[in-house]
């Protein structure tokens, strides 16, 4: 309730503004005795980091991870497991100027209307700085899914600009400041991202998680389905406007026997000879991949002003000058990488819990 | 827990097969003294029955409910309301050939494997039988919201056929018989459905629910945002592969400025100059319109014979000829008008229980 | 949410009035594969009917129970399992009189004052009808913990007279109307209850549930122990006032030596020589037997006038006539094996889900 | 889930170990715009602090709360507040001789078994540690209910030593260290816990919560019972035993007449003559002093030697030589309070969700 936590076994509980002393989450219903320590969780939190690359934020943020509760001589013990993460770099004073506006296309009007108080500081609870917490938790998450499942993301769009899905190579996506699958498309990328920068503008961009390893019999018809949950952990992802599963929003155009996926044997075991599915049928894993696809909304800051109002009901010009990602997209690619984790785990246990 | 309820302050609880003797829901969280009877929710399940046009299935269903609890001289109580609807015209030996058989794009193979038990007569508890429960939920979720509020929604595409939304009509929706509004697109989707149904297969479609009326300032950051409760709960409903607020996808190909919804002082309320948002900022309600997009996938079972493997381990060929709807979109629009409805009522609770 | 349901995965959402047309509950989490039947619910309603001698209520209900869902071919599917039990001899015009009044130790003012609509025939939402749901669920509950555990209830005290202890014999306990495990006493309470009866009175009793055959290992620290839990299960029943793990309130006068429960080995097992934490240390179970106790108020409806007022805000004398149970604590036994059940049950899922 | 958390809407969640670096909480559902300081909190976590009287552990902790998110510019906003205190004097190597051995009513052997793993310095995440983030809940639950509600505990029992409530004296509460509102009792008190303290020994206690100021409604019938969760919240306090409300266990032995609270008008407001039902009928408040009443078992480490074994399977002799209250009983007090008005809190914004 109050909207800070998710999962029902396996669950987190996420607290902390951008410009708080620190952000973290408490995760719950990890299973005892796996062997977990603040290494496990770091590598996440560094592929999220700001300031990496010329296209993201270049706020300064080591993010180092504390364990503070939960694990005992190396092993989790079943108790829930408190993780802090530091605010260092946090200027409020960049944000003096817009306390009393509403920027378009931020929470700044709705939290103001909802709560009648607002930590403008950074954006406050609506931060994008929140979504560490989320990915700090995804690491636990794939600790409990084991080393069978894979759990990987790609940039697959930039603005108008799509990839090549044959050039498509996973090995591609470290060789790159977007997580791009395709090398090509990533050259084009940064020509189109510096142009944006210096326009003042930013831009939208679509990730795609996939997850291969996990068995079929995951989710929990009708409404804690598999695709349901994953949809609601990514649109809970800021700036997300749109979630797909497998073939998404194409499927309206498709016929029956083109959406179908047929099935056949292989060694005995049920093979299935496409996956427009995304890996989920009435809301259970099939075995195949799951394929979870979401789109970024562009960075709501940008220099370029904008008409807007203020809380005292004055119309104004927003120009945002702080220090913002042009492509909130890049960075949201580890975050939709950790709630696939958070999801798929949550239902292994659930899945015990019912089936055994 | 175990996925059968959706809501947290205003919750449903729904149960029920395909071929059982009735489905229904319990309803909880309804406030106390609003008047209600079974003529309150009726017009909303008539819209949803099977059997009303050649485009829809021929099963024949009355759809009546009763209300069993709850009710007391024509007002809520505040105590659980259960409704009940008699399944009439099960012919479950349709099934008997496809008991040990997985249809490719049902939920056969993944509920066997999950639960290691299938009733399997009309699909069972993963039938679109059981969006009848949903809707009657929706019902009494619409008298919470009271009639400030309008939710309505409209089939925009079927198959690669889209409306052209400069003809949008409201009024058009009841004149035809898929919730079009647009009549001239309505007319090409006959003879394009006409044409699916002879050739034995099916076609997806998208269905757009607005909703208006709705004040600013409902939703629960972080985990709670209204629209990670619309993914899921759309995401939820029998099909779905695709959802979207406001501009959905789309955005991604979009720039900052292009996507921002400007903000003006009208004799003095804050007004949006445009709603790309779809009515809903930082996971909170701006007071805009709640616009939600959602894709159904073709209906799997079709007359076209698709290689499949039964229980056993054998290879088959499966061609499905129960009654079905060539489009489950069209019966998908009172649906998602429900599952709107139902996560706005739930909002609406849960915003007065943390600020007054 | 709202009250009406017990449990986390195992799960059982509660529905109906005294005098509507039927209650029930929807009992969700099971796990599938289990042999089940409304033969395998009934005797367990039996045990708790009313009317089966001269000190339980004269109303007469045959409480026969219909499974309406989640089970198919004798099993259960995973799916939620709706039941329904009809109400038969609902004799609402008895309650005319009082349906402006409060009674005493009811909770007619309460509901009044919180939902400002009152269902006031035979008590309404409020009856001790609904613990029939209770029971329901309970039958179920017991099937998922096997055959493996005994759950047992007796009542222990009737009013001032408890059973020697030094007497207690499981066998008694069908052998009288009271589920008195001590014959000598139920006789001398046959007495005692004649005359509260004729002095048109009612007297409190104490029931002790004793669970055998758990498992150590159930219940999670700290919110969700197993005895947190079971006090919550056990108070939430109509009428009681107080609720005592192992040896209860009377550890107040022990040293730390006479309450510890020393352990030794036995055959490679540990056991302990003692139980007075009533098979729990740390809200987590030792194996060895959980023994709940409990007491219940003595029925607030009786023949003497008492002091009230009505809704009107008039002061009266309220004479309660309705067919009542002298000493509610005799049915309660019934409902305490049921509540610890379903919390068992539903502790050994979530043990499950977290620990494999 | 999980067992960390309590609550619904207003909602804690507790996290750390004894020997940790800090134990805290998350507090979630807080309304905004709600003063709130570490100052408001402190003084509650001081009546509870260790060390303070020759009756209490010798364990220094300075029990400094710190505020990490949720409040901004001195008020609540509507996001999780943080709460962290910092472990000072952990003396882990105390523990160092007990890490395999299982001290007799500890949660040592349970844990071991459920889990497999067990921090065991200081009783690891069973530690009565743990209570000073209820305190600290507790504290902000009393803001949400106002200065309108009184909820003060006192010491009642201690051994076989009860006050005398003809003496009850709320004043006196302050001025003996166990929080005792008759001062002629807490002086046989000092003696006997010299006494008990000398022949190392322990010894248990009863501890009595008032809340005055409660407005009538506050409660979710059937299983959201304003007692039946106040049963859950204080039996889950360490070593709690029996939990009564009202005349609790008395009300076996007493007649329906005796048991009646009977009502009157005064002042145009209903008033009650009686209060046996400790403000509760039905689940819900009446509108009198809410009365609660647990027993605290005696401290399970003690110097007597006792019979147990070690995990190896081994029979060993334990006596406990660490720093321990003699009577845990009287810490107690505070965290009683807290989880009463932790209750209140959440019944208070539960009712108002659906009652308005």
């Amino acid at each position: 309730m109050a909207g800070n936590g998710f999962g029902t076994i396996f669950r987190f509980t996420s607290w902390g503004e951008s410009h708080g002393p620190a952000i973290g989450c408490v995760v719950e219903g990890v299973p005892p005795r796996i062997p977990l320590s603040e290494a496990d969780i770091q590598p996440w939190l560094d592929k999220r980091r700001p300031g990496v690359s010329r296209f993201t934020t270049q706020r300064k943020e080591s993010d180092r991870v504390q364990i503070l509760s939960g694990v005992f001589e190396g092993q989790t013990t079943g108790a829930p497991i408190m993780l802090l993460i530091a605010n260092e770099d946090a200027r409020s004073k960049d944000y003096d100027a817009i306390k009393d506006q509403f920027r378009p296309g931020h929470a700044d009007y709705t939290y103001w209307v909802k709560y009648g108080i607002r930590d403008y500081r950074g954006g406050g609870r609506a931060s994008a700085r929140e979504t560490a917490a989320r990915v700090a938790a995804g690491a636990i998450a794939r600790k409990i899914l084991g080393e069978s499942v894979t759990i990987r993301g790609a940039l697959v769009q930039i603005g108008p600009h799509a990839i090549d899905r044959a050039r498509w190579d996973w090995q591609a996506i470290d060789a790159n400041p977007f997580f791009c699958p395709d090398l090509q498309t990533a050259k084009k990328w940064e020509d189109f991202l510096d142009e944006v920068r210096k326009a003042g503008s930013s831009t939208g961009a679509v990730i795609e998680v996939n997850a291969s390893g996990i068995p079929a019999g995951l989710g929990e018809p009708i409404y804690g389905k598999l695709d349901a949950d994953l949809a609601k952990a990514v649109m809970s992802i800021n700036a997300v406007k749109g979630v797909e599963i497998g073939a998404g929003m194409a499927v309206a155009a498709l016929s029956g026997e083109q959406n179908a996926d047929e099935m056949r044997m292989k060694d005995g075991k049920v093979v299935f000879l496409s996956n427009r599915a995304g890996g989920i049928l009435g809301g259970i894993s099939t075995g195949q991949d799951i394929v979870v696809r979401f789109a970024v909304k562009p960075t709501s800051s940008i220099l370029k002003p904008l008409k807007s109002v203020d809380r005292f009901g004055k119309e104004i010009e927003v120009s945002t000058k702080g220090r913002h990602d042009p492509c909130v997209g890049i960075r949201a690619v580890p975050v939709g990488e950790a709630m696939t984790a958070v999801v798929l785990a949550d239902h292994l246990l659930r899945h015990r819990a019912q089936c055994g």
